[in-house]
């Protein structure tokens, strides 16, 4: 693991996940950019194979014969190429907290590189890793919604509505750590990725307006976009800092044809489905209509909610099933499913279309891909 | 009443509306422009001064000393203004459908006419008479949410998901009769009218994606508007008529530097308001926390749902208050609240801009006004 | 109508529910016991035929040519026989708010001189009114559930959560006024009436639990009740005006063999129906799988909420073609269904068999009809 | 461990719940009575020190200087004591699913035993662990519902609706393997213990009226108990097997003189509290208003749920703590809680109970402690 030391919270939550289906074992870790911290939160870890800098710990990894099989990144989003570099052009697989960089050119070299390397490549877009979610992508890759016309997603939270400096608020209210999107890249990436991911559509433009609401804030705090998909579908993105009220509001409601869906983040368990002309239905998580690729990433009977952790660790999980196959030469276990680079890609130059759009009053721009 | 004959749906409304809190009779009726069907829809009713034309019932009502006080109009869109011209240059007080009017040009005629005859004038965008929108705009002007930044309103329906031709889906989705809107005019004009109500801001501009999805369909079934409001909040609309699982999810949410608001029309009894750094809160209709200006438009205790029925009887209630006043000379009592003439033409006003918005790319536009 | 004057609460709910849909005209009333609130509370509400004596308004009521066909009781419990036998006895038609009567012996001396008098005796069970407990009613009856196994009722309040004063307070923890029940009587009924009206099933046996937690109190104002059906279903009752956070949480749940039901007074256009082994469904009121027994008590579309008062306008209406049909000789219209005396002696034998019940520590006993 | 094997339930949520805190490595099993399947589950989990006998791995553990300091046990109730014996006895430390035992004689000799051996005792009635639990706890204690009158709690199921033979019905309905209770044992000890654990009561007698609705069934499958407490509250207790539409609907609801408290299973982040006389508060999992105790056992930041497994590992983290002092000798760390014997044996006699007094048609009964 890179980052993720002290006061750091992503990364704990990056370990647990990789605890939860007992695939991987953290052996070693470059925990901070300050060593006295990195070597702090080594011990505090029971981490033996402590290293002061990445560029280090990938050298020496490499190196041993029981050299770590992937990294984790789990640093602020400037530093995720950087230290993606050093791991990936020694063949180490790399599971990376999103979005994959700060920048557009800095996603699309470390993509060229990625690719080339030939390691596999995770981007941690957590909430795929949902049973539900994957459901809702089933039922519209079966056609039960009909053609998708309108997707509604938003990411509302409240945390940033007065202007704070705790360390997480810092840097990612800092565009030179964070990119050039606040709110747009912390949190409207992952909406984004969510209505790719379940209605598999494709984007054709975005008109965006950003906001900085709070005085002083250097990166926008609210976004609303509207959206043109291929193919005919539109829809609508919010995301805010500012929304009182709200935690981690991450919504999707996706309208068709034929039918309609409805899940929330905070209640991920539920999935909402609507055949047009029939009573509402509430699937749940391994209930009756709930199939088999939300069953095969569950863990526990319906009724029993599973949550952030275990979305999270399938994700990891879905991850080392590739590793596994990468090293053994075997091909990808059927319906293994997570998010990389093209995800990544696609995150980043999300942030950068939206910033595009609202300095040029929100004109129509396409994803510079 | 003009309108509202046999298979009619909202003239039965408006019916029921006028007698809950017993404030008007209804003696005389147009009730179709079909002279048969008006005459057989006055005998149902128990009707006894029954008219076959508009324009002879507001030229005989008149003329009887116990000529009718007010009347209501439940026409298509296109035919309220030429109804309420007859009735309004006579001095027969007003209660009419929304929209206004079908187009911009005949709202502003209207208007001045309206205007210019001292009449009473309500539009029944009933929503605004359900006590926790009341509510709202009381803590809103209140400062409980301090500065508004972002407002959220939506309008979602499904019944013309499929090409369908009953005589409701009929005129309102032919623009010679429904006005250049479909979904925008029929429900957007709700939701832009909630917003204003609840909030108190000012459009200063908006950008609009309307789309026509079913087949043949010759207005929007569908839009996506962003807004920008004076002074700096932003918000974004969305209405459709093709979004399965939504019978009538007109659902608004406010948030400022202090708090955010959410309100839903279909469980319309509840608030939830969150003061920044504290719990949200369930505020009730009648119970903890729900104020006066909730209060003198409730009829029954907390926990005991009151409906669209008697959100749409306080537009009726309150219209009285404002006639009674005008008869009598008297000043309209304290607190009396209803939409009249300026949100008609606001509202007639937002759907030319959505309309030449979209027309122009989604380009930024003010409202015509 | 008899009650109801000035400070009441369940006056002015009776008089809307009369006007709703349009069947009633409130043309007399002796509306307090004292003759100076009677006469003022006439005045408010614009009635001519005002009386200071239920006795001499039946009397002078039965001999006008124009006099009223029938009369609302809306007085405190103790007074309900008195007042229903001076209108019968007189072939006045009779709507009673519930319980039937204070005591169960006057229960039923009222049921038998009623029933020897042929009126119409209509008791304001108002939440039998609401569609979709007729819904409910109407998916048991068709085997929707299979066999019932069983039957959770509950109505919960919290206004009485410390002692209070105020009229409402006073006279409904009062014996004399109210009757040997407090919460049972109040709401306890309710509840019972409900689960019999949905379910069908009859009592067997009941063993109930009482208590009077606020210091002082002559009334229970919680109650704990098993039961047992005819036929092998069992079920709860819980009745309180001391768990705060509830208003009118008045909630059912029967389950079968084949599927299960929810429903819940305070979102009242929602049912929630599992068939099981399939999704849980959301019928709401009017539309998707909602029936013509839901359908022939409704006002308005799907999604525009009705509530309490449109419930209990429909027991006023179905009275009204109970009443019209008597007057003219003419049968009951198809599926015409309002709570009258059976369930009014029911009510108040359930609330005597709870205090029998409870007074022997919670044996077992049956209701006394 | 003990059980788990192959098909089994319980045991990988036990496996999960030790791993998530990193408190815990699965280093020995006996994991099925079946020495072939013992043999085989213990290579699918890459378990090398597999034993086919509980007796075998308890005697050998013990002697092996790197010998386990915990056993979990996840065998069908039945096996619960003689597991555990052999164990405890050695000194080895003793995580146990619940209920304790499958008869009471044996629950107080297991008590007794291990009461005397000094080892840490934990029992997995896993609902106490979640985080919102603890806080309704701390709420309770705290004094802000003041005097507790009312408790109301339940947990419905609907698997065994129909007759069913797998696995893990087969053995839940067997009153050989799972003790006298079924929907009692299985479900209504955790939702008993839930109602203890939270409100700190002590229950001084129940009725209980259990049922088997299902043909040919064994043990009960429906339950419904009236409980009364020292000090006066009162309370009831419902368990099904038989609720269509239900998961696993564990719901405890709690009123006292000065305010109210609900929270659900299937919803756990959520607790709702009403303050007598203010509007109901939502507090979510450390959220504004959620305290320490909430927080000591959180994982992840308000908004993103956290679920069963988590509130699972709850109980096994803070028996890691209890193991350390233990083995340590230090006292152990302040706030850890976590069921153990005390908490068994009630459960245990709680069934007993609940038998006891529905064989005796409801008559009230102690616990037999």
């Amino acid at each position: 693991m890179v980052g993720g030391g002290r006061d750091a919270f992503i990364g704990a939550v990056h370990r647990i996940a990789a605890r939860i289906d007992d695939q991987y074992e953290l052996v070693a870790g470059a925990f901070s950019a300050d060593p006295e911290k990195a070597l702090a939160s080594a011990a505090d870890l029971g981490v033996a194979r402590a290293y002061t800098s990445f560029a280090d710990m990938a050298a020496r990894e490499a190196r041993r014969k029981d050299g770590i099989d992937a990294v984790a990144i789990v640093t602020p989003n400037h530093m995720h190429a950087p230290v993606a570099m050093q791991f990936l052009r020694r063949g180490i697989h790399v599971i990376c907290d999103k979005p994959l960089t700060a920048t557009l050119p800095e996603a699309k070299r470390l993509a060229k590189a990625a690719e080339a390397s030939g390691v596999v490549f995770a981007l941690t877009h957590n909430y795929t890793g949902y049973p539900m979610v994957r459901q809702a992508k089933a039922m519209v890759a079966a056609g039960e919604l009909g053609e998708i016309r309108v997707v509604h997603v938003e990411y509302l939270q409240d945390w940033l509505t007065e202007a704070v400096t705790n360390k997480q608020a810092e840097w990612r209210t800092d565009p030179a750590r964070s990119g050039v999107g606040g709110s747009t890249g912390d949190i409207g990436t992952h909406a984004f990725n969510l209505a790719n991911f379940v209605t598999g559509l494709s984007l054709e433009a975005l008109a965006a307006d950003l906001s900085a609401f709070v005085p002083g804030r250097r990166v926008d705090d609210n976004g609303h976009v509207l959206m043109r998909f291929r193919g005919g579908a539109k829809g609508t993105l919010m995301c805010s800092q500012v929304a009182p009220g709200n935690e981690n509001g991450l919504r999707l409601r996706v309208y068709g044809s034929k039918g309609g869906l409805e899940w929330a983040q905070e209640d991920p368990n539920y999935l909402w489905f609507t055949p047009f002309g029939q009573p509402k239905r509430l699937i749940t998580r391994g209930g009756a209509g709930s199939g088999p690729e939300a069953g095969r990433v569950s863990r526990v009977p319906p009724g029993h909610p599973e949550g952030y952790l275990e979305g999270f660790a399938t994700i990891y999980t879905e991850a080392a099933r590739a590793i596994r196959a990468a090293k053994s030469g075997t091909p990808l276990p059927e319906g293994t499913t997570f998010p990389g680079l093209r995800e990544g890609l696609e995150g980043v130059a999300f942030v950068d279309a939206c910033a595009r759009s609202s300095a040029r009053n929100g004109a129509w721009v396409g994803l510079n891909l």
